[in-house]
């Protein structure tokens, strides 16, 4: 415990009761001096356990919030979600800067990424996904389904706006523990190739496709999907995109003009923006490393229009995200004293702190969760209508 | 009709037979000195009747095409739309010089080009238009609807998307006849105000508006978009995003700004394009001046991120764009001696011209046609899913 707050450290924090001015939030500091809400009846109280907690904020608060947050030196009490969604919303938007550099995720990169943030143990995993194992936006016909029932009809909602047929050949991109790839052959008759550099997940997809006996028609491959090679008919990539990062979204088009068939279709699902802006600097170091969630703009100018691909339809389901973090939070939590167990109190609440940030994100607009159907320019071969 | 044709006019003929290599057509001089095609039993001969014709292809094809053939000078013997679909795919798609400068289409502009092309009289349109009058794309919930039936499908699908509800207001930009506003006044119970700039087109509507007992829901302002004042639960456009051209996009995403509520949604129904293109220079001279169909990524980025705006689903309609123009092609066909008594020969050729050569750009994937949903980025007053 810090010595008792002086008056800087007082000023320091009406600072930052004005730069989120707008957030009903109480603010208080370690000796209970508080700064009540400005902004009507609070949702939570942001408690400074220290005085460096308090300071670092007001340095650099995108970044020093998550890091004082699950150190411990910074609490909030009452509702967790509610506190982050009223500073989103009070924060609002703040476009990227048109210096910005964005290194290249190449493939080695790439690998390590990945390995950070999806190698933390299949165990870990069990504890609060969904029995298929998936770890992106379900999709929820109604608010009221299961988060399994809702994995599911993700996948079914997939393979149908891609009209997979019978003996089609399949690529995946970004494959993650092997769940579309199996359901896609077992309820389409697809052979699909699914690639992914975590090999952790690519271990665990290949001893479920040998126990359902899907092994003739799936094949995990452990390698980057910038070595793919042969021709598919259907192209899919399932939340892989907002790890590729600008730098290599050309290498996503060429890999796609590469091995699609010219009467082909192809799906993006992908966590987004409506307007260019970095992903929080705390989730970048603690959570996804290398990650951007691109606006729909980029995505179209760098890899589809280059191999004149064409957009044939785009869904936003942002609110379906915001419901799937809500379960995996709630199970989360239920799963709190585990967690910890296999690793520290530290990790539970850097994760708790990501899982319902990335809900307050969703729900108040801050990302967007894009599907994107695509075909070569030329073909044809493209629905109808939806109703199809 | 010229001299025996030289050595240089067949060496230009044969250049121009290169120039779409793959593209199944006989070429013919007017003395009758023939290239057959060199890629297959051809759909049809170009016959040039002159010199001039010949050489002014070669001098500039995209502009002097279309000017030969509106004047007689070139002949399409046979199939006309396969002539000019063929024609298409073999000279693939040619992106925007990066230097291009698009004048900006003001408020006298826009009233000008729209005057020229929209106001050829109402008598002229409804020889060939469906009994609404809609002149932009249907949908047909399947090949075999009639042109009537689908134009009606087309509106109903726009308001089931835009999920009119019974008293909202609602802001149309660019009206054409008005048949959208007085659909969704009748079967939707808003209340419309359409704008369009072309005196005739709102003189007609205003008839109509009066003769259905609907001029109480559906005001028509014969004024230019930029000047919508108000605010409205909901914004739409169809067909008019081409017209408005690149320079001016900021002034419909300010006016959008302007006008929507906080809990609104937005429809833009547009012609578009996979990659960026200038619109051919004889359409832009003869057909539709000051016209630019933009990519998506030029209307995410100048229209709707700037104001935040959020994507909320996009449709491709190009396949049913080229049936609409199928069935426009084969009504202003048989309508075609009542053309010439109102116009010319002239007119006729340019007005065949230009609606086999659009049916061709949608058959062929050169041109799209988007249909895009959006709403406030903040706005969680979204539909759950498509089936809601």
């Amino acid at each position: 415990m810090s010595a008792s707050s002086t008056l800087a450290d007082r000023w320091a924090l009406e600072r930052i009761r004005k730069s989120v001015a707008t957030a009903p939030l109480d603010f208080r500091l370690w000796d209970g001096f508080e700064l009540p809400s400005i902004a009507g009846p609070p949702v939570a109280t942001i408690v400074f356990k220290n005085r460096r907690a308090l300071f670092s904020w007001i340095w650099d608060p995108d970044l020093n919030f998550g890091e004082a947050y699950m150190f411990g030196a910074v609490e909030i009490q009452g509702d967790l979600l509610r506190a982050l969604e009223v500073i989103y919303e009070a924060l609002g938007v703040k476009p990227r800067p048109w210096w910005l550099w964005q290194s290249s995720n190449d493939v080695s990169a790439a690998r390590e990424n990945v390995h950070q943030h999806y190698d933390l143990g299949n165990d870990f995993y069990r504890l609060w996904l969904d029995h298929e194992m998936v770890y992106t936006c379900a999709y929820f016909p109604t608010p009221e389904h299961s988060l399994e029932e809702a994995q599911i009809a993700k996948m079914d909602l997939v393979c149908r706006k891609l009209k997979l047929k019978r003996g089609e050949r399949v690529l995946e991109a970004g494959c993650g523990w092997g769940s579309l790839a199996l359901f896609m052959a077992r309820h389409y008759g697809v052979t699909v190739t699914a690639m992914n550099v975590s090999s952790e997940q690519i271990a665990f997809a290949r001893r479920r496709a040998e126990a359902a006996g899907l092994d003739a028609g799936v094949t995990f491959v452990e390698d980057d999907y910038r070595n793919a090679r042969g021709r598919y008919d259907v192209f899919v990539s399932v939340g892989m995109l907002e790890h590729v990062g600008l730098a290599d979204f050309h290498t996503l088009g060429e890999t796609i003009g590469r091995c699609l068939e010219a009467r082909g279709r192809g799906l993006l699902h992908f966590i987004g923006r409506n307007q260019p802006m970095l992903l929080n600097p705390w989730i970048r170091k603690r959570i996804f490393p290398g990650a951007y969630p691109p606006t729909l703009r980029e995505v179209f100018e760098r890899v589809l229009e280059p191999g004149a691909l064409s957009v044939l339809d785009v869904e936003n389901l942002r609110l379906h995200y915001a419901l799937t973090l809500e379960h995996w939070r709630r199970r989360f939590d239920h799963a709190s004293e585990q967690v910890r167990e296999m690793f520290d109190d530290t990790f539970v609440r850097a994760w708790r702190l990501y899982l319902a940030g990335s809900e307050a994100a969703f729900s108040t607009g801050m990302m967007q969760l894009f599907q994107v159907v695509f075909a070569p320019g030329a073909s044809n071969a493209i629905p109808w209508t939806r109703a199809e």
